[in-house]
Order: C-alpha cells, then sequence, then structure tokens
C-alpha cells in the first residue's frame, strides 16, 4: 500500500510545473500544533509511521523519515522498511535533513514543501543551507500528499468544525475585550497594521472560547487577526453560535467571522493595502508557518514585500502569566484530579492484590471513569502512559487498545502519566507504584534519586526574572552523580484547560529561546524521571505554580532568607498536584533533613485537602487507604 | 575638551557624501577583541570614558554611552555629563540602542559606523531595525573618530607592530603545517574558496607565533587567509623575522605576507574571481566584522554578492580542545603559578601583620615580582584585580596608579583575581583573604557558601557533551538559598598562552550558542564569588580542565558510578588552581561530608605538590605558611 502511494506521490512531484526533486512531508499542521487532526496526519498516511514527530523526504528513488530516538522502534514496526529508510536523529553520525538534501541532489533541484506545514524559524535556515548547494527550496501552496490521497480515492478526512462553546468569565477571569484592549495597545506601540494570531490555543485564549477540533486540545481551526479598529475570525465555517457571540458581546468584543481558507488572500490585500498606503508591517508570531509570513509579507503579490515583524507571540506571553481566576481554578482543579487519581491507585492497588488480571488500557479506562466523576471534567488532558514493566521505560508510550495486552502484575513497577481538562485548569500527573510494594534496592535507590531531583526543584529559589533551564541540572544531579540521567526535559509551561503543553517557557538542559523569564504565576511541570530500558520506569512529575517567596511565606527556606537577590526579588514554588508517592519506594537513610520533612510534609498538605472532601463523600475505605500512605516517613 | 572633540566629529558627520544623523563608536577593535590597543580606543577619546565595555552614539544634539552596571559610577566620574548621557543598560527601562535610534531619529535619517568595528551578529539586527524604521546603516569605511583625532592634531597612536616570535612544538604539541592541514580538509568538506581567520588569538593559535601588540594577550594585528593552496597572513609590515620563518618552514607551512590594510581589497578580488569562476562561498566567523563580511561577499563590488558561510569558527573549536601538551603545561604552569601566590599571600599576611602600609597597587607589583621569579613566566594574563574591603566588591576593580591609594588594612577582606602568561600555560585565579584572620560570622557564612559553590562545580559529574551553561545553578544553589546571588558567569575558557578569556564556551546562565558541548581537554574557570556593595567582596577561582571520569578515577565520585549516561560517557573536572582556601573562614558545620573532604583533600594535594618545590629552592618559611594553611578542617 505505502508503494502505492509513494508512488502517487512521485508522479505528481514529477508533473508540477518545475518538476521536484525532492518533497517534505513534515508532521505539522497549518498551526505548528503539537496534537494534529486526522485531517492534517500527512507524513502517517505517506510512510505508515504514527509517531508524534518525524519528517518525511521523498524523491523518485529513495523514502526516508528523520525522527528521534522515542520512535526508532516504533518505525521499524510500522513502516514498510523495504521502502523507507530511518533516520536515526539522535546518533551524531546521522546527517541532518538539510546536510542529506544538499549532498544527495544535484545543483540545480527543486525541493518542494507545503509552506503551510512549516515555520519560517524552520523554512529560513532549510532554504539558506539549499541556496548554498545551488538548489531551491520551493513553496507548493497545494498539498500533494492530499492530492494523491485524491488521487487513491483515499481523501483526506475532512477537516473538523466541532462546535465552539464560550468559557464564563468565572473561569477565565479576563473578558476578550480586555485582552483585546491590551493586545491593540501594543499594535500601537509596534506601528504595525495587523497581528496576525495563528496557534490554536491563542486564538481559543483570547476570545475565551473553546473546542474540540483536536484531540485531548480544547481548541477549534481558526485564525485571527486583530487590527486597530477589527477583530477578523477565520473559521471554517457560516456564523458563530448565538450564546458566542452573545458572550463575546457581554466581554466587550465584536468580531467579525470570515471562511478559514480565506486568511491568505486576506492577508495579501492586506500588504498590498499597506504597500500603497503607510507601509505598515504585519505582526505575527516566529512560529506562524512560512505561508502565513509569505502572505503577510506580500511576497507573492508584492515586488517589494513589506517588513514583517516575526517573533515570539504577545498572546503567548500575555497567556503565559495566569490570572488569579485561572491560578484558582489550576488549584482547586488539582483537588477534585487528586481524588480520582488516590481512588484509582488504591482500586489498582486492591485489584492486582486480589489476583485480578487488569491490563494497562483497562487501568487508563478506570482512571477516566474516576475523573469523570468529577465536576467540569471535561476529558483527558493527552493520551494516558500507564507502562507496566518495561513499558514504563518507553517514555512515550501509550497501550494500544488492538494487538496483545499487557496485564499489571504483582511484580511490576507500574509507571502512570495522565491528566484532565477541567474547565477551571489543566492537570498533568505521573505517579510510580510498585505493586508489590517491595521494589529492588536499585529500584528503591533511583525511586528516590528522581524524587531527590524533583524535590531540588520544588524547594529551590531563585530570583525572578531568570530561565527556566538554569533550574534543570538541580533535578538531574542525584542521578549525575552516579551516572544515571534520563532522556527529556524536566518541565513544559501548562496552558488554562488548553494545551497540556504550552510555550514560550519550559525547564530543560535545552534553553528555551523565547522563555521571557519565570515570574509568578506560571504554570510548569517538575517531572525528573529514570528508565532502565527493558525493566522499569520511574517518574514523579507535579504541576507547581511560580510564587513569591518572603521571609514569612510557608516555604521549607523562607526562613533563611537574608536576601532578595538585590532587589531582584524570590521566587519558588508551589506544588498544585495532590497526590502522595509511595513510601515503600523510599529510602530515607538518602534524603537530608530539608528532603524528609519536605516530602512529609508534602504528605501532610495531601491529605489535610483531600481528607475531608473524601469523608464529606463517605469514600471511606479511599480515605483510609490515603491516611496510610501519608503516613510520616522516619529514617531507620 | 570633550565638546571639542564632539564638534569635529559632528562636523565630520554633517559634511559625508550622505550626511549622518548618528555616529556610533563601538569599543571592538577591527578583530573583535576583548582587550583593545591604544590605537583602538576611539570611544574612550571621544567619551572620556575608560571602561572595557560600552556603545557611544553621538548626533546633531545629543551624546550618549550604553553601559552596564559595573561602569555606572566610573562613567559619571570620567565623562562630562554636561555633554554626555548615560544609558544604564541594566535598567528594564533603559531603551536599547537599536530601539532608542529608532525612536529619536526621523523617517530618512541615515545612521553611520565603521563596520570594522561591528561583528555582523551585531551588524544585522540593527540594520534591520533601523529598516523598520525607515532608516538606514551606513557603513562608513574610513573611521570618523580617527579623522577628528587627526583634524585636532591628536592623531590615532600607531597600531603597535611589535616583534613577532614563533612557540616551539614542545609548548604547542601540534605543527602550525598540521593545523592548516586539519582546517584545509573542513574547507574542502565546505567546498568554499577561502577560510578568513579574523581574531588574533586565532591567527597566533594556527601560526604558533606569540606577539605583545596588545596588553595582556600574547597576540599580533593580523588576518589570515587560508585557501586550498595557500596560506596568506597580513601583517603590518614587512616580512616575518627569520627565526619565526624558519619554524613555519620546519612546521611544514608555506606563508605569503600581504600587508595589512590589504585586507579588504583581497577578500573582494577573491569574490570577484569566485562570482565569475566557480561561484564558492567564503568561510569566515560570524564574530568577524562586517567590514569583513562585505569584503568577502563582495557586496560593495558585485552585483550579486556571494553567499557566505558564517558560523562559530573552526579554528575556536579546534584550540578549545587542548592538546595533551598543552594540557601538561597547564597543569605545570600553575604549580609554579601556585608558588607565587602563596609566596606572595604569606608576604602580604607579615606585612599587614607587621603594620605596614602596603597598598592595593603595591600588592599587585608584589605579586608580579614572584610570579617573574618563575620559568617560562611572560607577564600578566590581565590587569590585577585587588581590591581591599569595599574595592572588592566592585566586580571589575583595578586599583590605579593615579589618585588615592588604598593602603589593605588587618580588619579588611582582600580579594585578589590576578593570572599569569607562561610559554607552557596561562593561569587565572582569585583568592579571597581575611587579613586578621578573624572574618564576622555573615563573612564566613557567605566564604563558606561561595565555596560550596565552587566545591558543587569542582565535584560534578555530568554527561559528555552537555553545555557549560547546565552548571551554572550548581554554583549558585547555596547562595540562592538565602536570597543571595553574583552578578557574574561561573566560568570562562581560557587560551593556551593566549587570551585569558576564551570562547565559544563557558559556565553562565546565559546559554553560549555556539559552545560545542563539553568535552575532556577543555578549560574553563570556576569562580562563583559574592558582592556586599561598600563593604566586601569574596570569589574563589579555580582553573579546571575537563576530564572523563570511570569508577577508577581518581575523583570523590567515582566509586559511586553506576551508570556511563548509557554510553554518552561520564565527564568530570580536575583542578589545576594551587593555592589552599582560608581555613578561618571556612564555617566547617556547614560543608556536608563530600564537602569536606573535597576541601581537605585539595588543601593535601597542594600541599604534597608545592611542599617539595619550596622545600628544594629552600623556602622554607613559605613551606611552614603552606603547612599551616593546608591542615585539615575539621567540624567542630
Amino acid at each position: 500500500m505505502s508503494l502505492q502511494r509513494l508512488t502517487a506521490l512521485r508522479a505528481l512531484m514529477a508533473s508540477q510545473p518545475t518538476k521536484l526533486a525532492a518533497y517534505i512531508v513534515p508532521t505539522a499542521d497549518a498551526h505548528n500544533s503539537e496534537y494534529i487532526a486526522a485531517a492534517d496526519a500527512r507524513r502517517e498516511w505517506i510512510s505508515g509511521f504514527t509517531g508524534s514527530a518525524g519528517t518525511a523526504v521523498v524523491t523518485a528513488s529513495q523514502a526516508l523519515v528523520w525522527t528521534d530516538g522515542r520512535y526508532y522502534t516504533q518505525f521499524e514496526k510500522e513502516a514498510d522498511m523495504a521502502l523507507w529508510t530511518l533516520m536515526k536523529q539522535s546518533l551524531p553520525d546521522t546527517p541532518s535533513m538539510e546536510s542529506w538534501l544538499s549532498t544527495n541532489l544535484s545543483e540545480g533541484d527543486v525541493v518542494g514543501v507545503d509552506p503551510h506545514t512549516m515555520t519560517r524559524e524552520e523554512w529560513t535556515p532549510l532554504q539558506t543551507t539549499l541556496t548554498r548547494s545551488k538548489m531551491k527550496l520551493l513553496p507548493v501552496a497545494s498539498n500533494l500528499v492530499d492530492a494523491a490521497r485524491s488521487q487513491l480515492s483515499d481523501p483526506p478526512p475532512r477537516r473538523p468544525c466541532n462546535q465552539v462553546v464560550a468559557l464564563p468569565i468565572k473561569y477565565t477571569g479576563k473578558t476578550a475585550g480586555e485582552k483585546i484592549k491590551e493586545l491593540r495597545k501594543k499594535i500601537a506601540e509596534k506601528k504595525t497594521s495587523a497581528l496576525v494570531v495563528t496557534a490554536l490555543d491563542e486564538v481559543a485564549y483570547i476570545l475565551n472560547l473553546r473546542g474540540s477540533d483536536i484531540d485531548y486540545n480544547p481548541v477549534f481551526f481558526a485564525y485571527l487577526v486583530i487590527t486597530p479598529a477589527s477583530s477578523i475570525l477565520f473559521w471554517s465555517s457560516g456564523s458563530l453560535p448565538d450564546t458566542v457571540t452573545e458572550q463575546l458581546k457581554e466581554e466587550g468584543v465584536k468580531i467579525e467571522v470570515k471562511p478559514y481558507s480565506n486568511i491568505v488572500p486576506y492577508l495579501q490585500e492586506l500588504a498590498k493595502n499597506e504597500a500603497a498606503g503607510s507601509g505598515r508591517a504585519v505582526w505575527l508570531s516566529n512560529e506562524a508557518s512560512e505561508a502565513i509570513h509569505r502572505a503577510a509579507s506580500g511576497s507573492d503579490v508584492l515586488n517589494q514585500p513589506l517588513t514583517l515583524i516575526s517573533e515570539v507571540s504577545p498572546v503567548a506571553l500575555m497567556k503565559l502569566v495566569k490570572k488569579e481566576v485561572e491560578l484558582e481554578g489550576f488549584r482547586n482543579c488539582h483537588i477534585r484530579d487528586g481524588i480520582a487519581v488516590v481512588r484509582f491507585l488504591r482500586w489498582l492497588h486492591e485489584q492486582v492484590d486480589d489476583g485480578q488480571a487488569v491490563t494497562e488500557i483497562q487501568a487508563a479506562d478506570k482512571l477516566l471513569e474516576f475523573r469523570k466523576e468529577e465536576d467540569d471534567f471535561m476529558g483527558p488532558s493527552f493520551e494516558t502512559i500507564a507502562g507496566a514493566g518495561a513499558n514504563g521505560a518507553i517514555i512515550h508510550y501509550s497501550p494500544s487498545r488492538t494487538g496483545p495486552q499487557r496485564t499489571i502484575h504483582q511484580q511490576d513497577m507500574f509507571l502512570l502519566d495522565s491528566g484532565g481538562q477541567y474547565k477551571d485548569g489543566t492537570t498533568d500527573i505521573t505517579r510510580t507504584r510498585m505493586m508489590n510494594r517491595s521494589p529492588s534496592p536499585e529500584q528503591r535507590d533511583a525511586f528516590t534519586r528522581v524524587l531527590k531531583g524533583q524535590i531540588a526543584v520544588g524547594s529551590a529559589l531563585f530570583p525572578l526574572g531568570v530561565k527556566g533551564n538554569v533550574l534543570d541540572s538541580f533535578a538531574r544531579k542525584s542521578l549525575w552523580d552516579v551516572g544515571l540521567d534520563y532522556a527529556h526535559g524536566t518541565g513544559h509551561g501548562v496552558g488554562h484547560y488548553l494545551n497540556v503543553h504550552e510555550g514560550p517557557s519550559g525547564i530543560s538542559w535545552r534553553p528555551y529561546p523565547h522563555d521571557p523569564g519565570m515570574k509568578p504565576g506560571h504554570i510548569l511541570s517538575n517531572e525528573p524521571g529514570f528508565y532502565k530500558v527493558d525493566e522499569y520506569g520511574i517518574r514523579h512529575e507535579d504541576l507547581v505554580e511560580i510564587v513569591a517567596i518572603t521571609k514569612e511565606s510557608d516555604h521549607p527556606r523562607a526562613k533563611n532568607l537574608v536576601g532578595d537577590y538585590d532587589g531582584r526579588g524570590v521566587l519558588g514554588f508551589s506544588t498544585l498536584t495532590m497526590v502522595p508517592h509511595q513510601r515503600e519506594c523510599i529510602d530515607a537513610a538518602m534524603l537530608d533533613d530539608l528532603e524528609l520533612s519536605y516530602i512529609n510534609n508534602y504528605h501532610k498538605r495531601v491529605l489535610s485537602t483531600l481528607g475531608p472532601k473524601l469523608k464529606e463523600r463517605g469514600l471511606v475505605q479511599d480515605l483510609e487507604w490515603l491516611e496510610r500512605e501519608c503516613q510520616p516517613i522516619v529514617r531507620g
């Protein structure tokens, strides 16, 4: 089947007005979404490979996919290895796609790509490399994979255009009108003609609307253009529901709705008008697609394209600092989410202790049931990672509903990474359980080192404004000291009832170039891990809120403060997540005094927060279980 | 005087073929040197401000200097504040130079700058900002400050062209021929016509030559162009000394010498030839000046300028990994340097104990005397920072020979940051001494926290290939925990008998974008500090060598290793610097077991390394002093 698809694509490449020597199929949709809709799963269709990251390149004789270490095994299972070559990105000897193209093609060759599926940040260096090798990068406006699908009578599924709903002010804390007013102030300062908002979560955030066009992300396909005088939503179809228009009106926004596909001609028109008039630049995100950048500069319709202001999105920066209402929602939904997870963990231990065969999928399903009992729960915030034994060591593992099912055994370490979307916030939690409560010394050592890393970050004090990456090594130190590490970042931003992964900040050894620096009201995950391939995985993930710390704060280091970093201000974290860590897996002898009191205080807080709610709801057995799990840990 | 100078410059700006609304005077010379020669001190001449960093902007009615927090006080002392405006870079409300120009000038205005004094990395964003505001950035090839100087009969001093000497293979470990051969291999791989080497230390490194055109940096003014078939040195005058030509010949290099000022026309000619022929790109460092970039692309002589390969210099990357001979030299010169510093510290304590009035300058001079007694000593590696009491809190303080002299008192903390150039290596060490050996509890606490930071870095294990910035927070943690910090990076690279500050790596909260990742054979400084303004400063600075660590290594964490980061390899540091820390200032109760044994083992090693040498040289009193200083520290 893959051969037929490749053949169709190659025929299209050969028959283009300018013949294409190579065609690139990235994973991204037109909005640079992390999760994509089926309509945009083009790389998956052409290659068979379903992983969340990877870029396919097809030439007349070759077909390759560049992807990273998480997906090597999966790729070899899913792709037809007689047709496809796996390019292992993480190996030092693997050439980058840029360098492969520039050495494997010939001078004068043309490389095509749908400019909607590549950001300008990706486009420009690729173009530079190819130009240097006397090749050309050509934007091909209509997608050749979509065309191939249609030719083979397997047309791409319709782009979803599900219902859009208004999120009331009691959840958002700031009207759409206020948000747009703030942005218009910046538009005036920048002397720009328009702000083009391309990221789906940013459109949803500004307008206080939510959708369901993409699994797990409560967003809808749209662009939003804000000018000094108008707000135009490029939306898939027709007019907005009355309830939505009503709320927008109440929040002081008059919105014009145009068809989704009109964004490019609209921007080209705008560019022409500006070129003929005051010549102001359009302002957009550096993560907007090359297609949007071209349209906004008028590069296909003007001899002298306009300059652009292409930088980190002001909406991303606004959204990053949560309003007090949003923070209160985060705190509240984490209590409800904690109850669901605690109930699930008790249930799971009972089942496994009783010898019931619970599969990973059944566990994920049961967890969802518990979450559904909580107020304002809207669905999972991502596909649950429920990995027993060796599956726990696969960092981006999700159990499959088809094929052989993995049962969770007594002797398994079980890694559970899951989250919920609630109207008042988003959760993302990982806990690791040794089902028989008897970890090996090695497992206990690793579990404790990962916990020490989490505590090192959770208890850190640091100056206001430093970037998240300065904290990454704290999470790794205890592992690094003995030659261990984990192959993922330590923390990501989290949206408020929006995407569970949200930029532009994070905690990683890789700097986040657009991180504006940490401030109170940011939400981050704190999730070190350790993975022993073919045996088990350990990850402890909390969400934390950045808070200002003074000598009077409720923070383990507050009373020792003798300065405030010369006036810059002291920041620390407050943990939102409310689920205990497994006491039997913690080696108290490896914890120093601060660490020991940190974990005991945390468990005390979990119990005193969730306990009364469990009692109120008559969940006596869950309460008893939680009380046992939250007992103080003592050094032997 | 400053008004006369400004008036002359403004007249020149007005009489340019294109009238300049503003003229920018950066600090840099044409090689982006950190330290500059008097001939290049243009910003100093026009503004009066002598600090090592800062950019002047002159318009018809205004004159401004942007500089950072180290220099605010100095600026106000040195510049005529009736004429000059200080733009405090570190304040969040201070507009950047780019933004000031684009808001204070008018559409159509032209901003001039000597393109030799600005790197392309600085030029491009400035040009973008100005273009966006419909202004123009104009390269003015002949420097207007130099012209103003000549008009006022105060012409710039002659560019130095001191003797160039050959550094024998026993110090360098790699012939110039081998270095050029390696570079030619890369030139071939890149399919480029030439590599243009613009940084002075890179020219000296490749050719195994040293000079003295710039204080403290053993370099000489030159450019080096390496083509597949030739090596051309653009040097200030005439032919090289016979001894130099002789060594180059022995090392397999035939060098062509052209006048220094011919570099631009040469590159333009090369560009023209390439444009007419095979059209290959020229390869240069992104830190090469805008002038060199323009010449190499032929942008002033071709309608279609050539593309350039402008990236981190391959010479910088080669130089970063020291050869075993260079490492051995580093280790050896640190022993000799340690002897000099130990002798000095003993002498200073004796003087101050005896009630002798030793000034900061006299201390620096005495230290130099001790260093001069050591083999292969060539001079200081930078201007000695000898700060007593409050002067120690001024991070870039150097005592002045003119004006009132500061005596070092019994009750002073004394911060001494100094280094030496030796034929076999370069040193850079800071030690902090409480002269009366009775620090206050606060000083002892801070001294110990800074030491804990240094030990945290010095004892860290980390994966091969991670960038230096991941270690920065380790150095700060003990200070951050109580709300303290220091306003400088933690570590810089060090050249081998070359510049004491060497890129492209370092340890800082700011990522070094071109850091290729840590590898064995890199040299870094490890220098946390703490500064209490108006009272005292503390800094502990060692140079360290990056070494590969296995279970068998002599490293405090080696025996606990259970992994090697999944095959990536384990790195750690070996300390080169050989001078004890002051025991009376260390609060042993604040050290954990590893820290305590680390510092005691270090002192043991210092004594066992320097002791026999002191004995051999009959320096009995110095030995006795060192023995006392290196006694084990015990917890009370």
